[in-house]
């Protein structure tokens, strides 16, 4: 269920990804929370870059910098798209236990293996996330067939 | 099955991670190989740049650069460690279709979830992977910890 809180810092991930998009990137942006704090937040930097890695919620975990495995463990990441299989294994990886997508009507990610590992995910259905992707698919689609590898 | 090309690029892949130890990072390497030339090689630099997500495999992604949807699918990823839920992921996404992993008795990553998208794993069982980490849970074990999560 979403809650003011997470209406709130999916709201600073559609910055993230306003922001990747004015750069020329792809419009992906994502921040990871714990006790109502942003200990990260990044955007898509392929474009940027050059970063294959980069999505997101990679850059978020990134700018973030090392942190104790117990602190991703009261971890939200946010992201304004259902995180694809990398970033879905990242979150693994750091056992971050809840995830707040923008959406997953314009690309599904591995919602069904984070799910199966217990991870609990919440589908905000947000129309300025979907609206972000719309905009990259009308007007620069290369961009996302090259970053999710079709 | 071990070809003589796997045997000499996982070979690579060890002069990877020992580069990584001798820089006192995490002696884990990789590198993604394309009818037998690499593209990309890297090794894990969380203790280099402070990176959470650049493991061994995921930086042999990010130098081998931007590529071709249909190059990644005609690749090998050599790395000495089992791959972690975040490089499986990262395999994933950009559908690489076959791994030869040094080893899997210090770590064993997500080798299912490889297996169960149709991934071909191919097993060395080398002993100088092992040794690799070995002498980092011998001599550094905080490092490990630390980067795997725990």
């Amino acid at each position: 269920m979403m809650t003011d809180d997470d209406r709130r810092f999916l709201a600073e991930a559609v910055k993230e990804a306003e922001l990747g998009w004015a750069e020329g990137g792809i419009p992906v942006g994502s921040v990871l929370v714990k006790d109502g704090e942003i200990l990260g937040r990044g955007h898509n930097r392929r474009q940027q870059n050059g970063s294959v890695t980069l999505h997101g919620e990679m850059d978020a975990l990134e700018n973030a910098g090392r942190l104790r495995a117990d602190v991703y463990k009261g971890c939200t990441i946010y992201t304004t798209l259902s995180p694809c299989p990398m970033c879905s294994g990242a979150i693994l990886l750091y056992q971050i236990p809840r995830v707040v997508m923008g959406e997953n009507v314009s690309f599904q990610g591995d919602e069904e293996h984070l799910r199966a590992k217990g991870v609990e995910l919440v589908l905000a259905d947000d129309p300025a996330c979907k609206a972000l992707m719309a905009r990259m698919m009308a007007e620069r689609p290369e961009l996302w067939a090259e970053d999710i590898g079709v």
